[in-house]
């Protein structure tokens, strides 16, 4: 009742954020191992008891912390389908870029964790899944695009997260405008070389 | 001097090379964590303590392996300068897919674990380096490479680490000269497109 403890007063859902927010910047500092449940529950301000009444432990409350941040990226560079095509591309990839700027620690942490956690790479794989799903929908393959194209297009993606990686670990070298430029470039030309590829016999 | 114990009549090089192919096999089997010098003294026929003379420990063993295998891989995908350009490139793509799918626990254990391991990357990014170094070299860039370039150069090579271990984990579902054609094509795609924005004030 009393305002003197307002932490207390948070909703449920805005307690689980925060506790995904706490969660995210101390994943984001070491391996899994070396992270303990007080260490986050002190973070968070909260006591370990109340942490345990959100997620049922340490390894819960990591992986909702990479779903709950792959998601929020997924949203984050959501075609904007009123916009051309590349306009488009463009836009999610400055929305790709910012986002990844933001969290920055825990965007490094999370590409450089996924290797051996299979739960991890699921997470990833799937949200990957979606956003070959939702580019393979508006690119001009009236008949299906050719398996050649979505490999490369995995491919691609797999190239935005190493140049996104890339320019956050040097010290942002390049300017982030060329960055998305070259993102979007290699796009189309990925593209066009997979679906030439794809239609040979 | 009996003929009765072979094993023990190797070379310090042999043994050396003995030891690494069975470090192989036990890392590629399970994480780091898990495995015991125990397993791998088994694996290679020998004694624990005939294996502390070779290496200090599981660590030291681990890394010689991981840089070991990596210095195969650039050797067997070492460019033949007799050739031209594009098919030098398609030889090198033939040789580094070989070696991956007679070698693909190790690969995918090795790709998937370089992750945290700061060390692992290391050895991976030297590795990338020197592939970038001898790729750049042959391009036709007088006045030297546009740094998008070295930069998509080094997205493609992730893109090449990506495709073969899709290939590999998904029951090599397209024939190896497709996908080794696809990072041909992918390749002169990706720098061309990467010169074009370096061009660019």
């Amino acid at each position: 009742m009393a305002a003197s403890i307002p932490r207390r007063r948070l909703t449920k859902d805005a307690r689980r954020a925060e506790l995904l927010r706490a969660g995210e910047e101390v994943f984001s500092d070491r391996p899994f191992e070396e992270v303990s449940i007080d260490a986050i529950a002190t973070a968070a301000g909260i006591s370990k008891n109340l942490l345990y009444h959100y997620f049922a432990g340490k390894r819960e409350l990591y992986l909702a912390v990479i779903a709950e941040s792959t998601e929020r990226m997924l949203e984050a560079s959501e075609p904007d389908l009123s916009l051309a095509p590349l306009e488009r591309l463009a836009a999610s990839l400055d929305a790709h870029l910012d986002y990844a700027e933001e969290h920055s620690k825990g965007y490094i942490a999370m590409m450089r964790g996924a290797g051996w956690d299979d739960d991890v790479l699921a997470i990833m794989r799937s949200a990957q899944d979606r956003v070959v799903e939702r580019t393979l929908a508006v690119l001009p393959f009236p008949d299906g695009a050719p398996p050649e194209v979505a490999l490369a297009l995995r491919g691609w993606l797999g190239m935005v997260d190493y140049l996104t990686l890339h320019w956050l670990e040097h010290q942002r070298s390049m300017p982030k405008a060329r960055v998305r430029e070259l993102m979007v470039e290699l796009f189309v030309s990925v593209v066009t070389a997979a679906a030439n590829v794809g239609a040979r016999p």
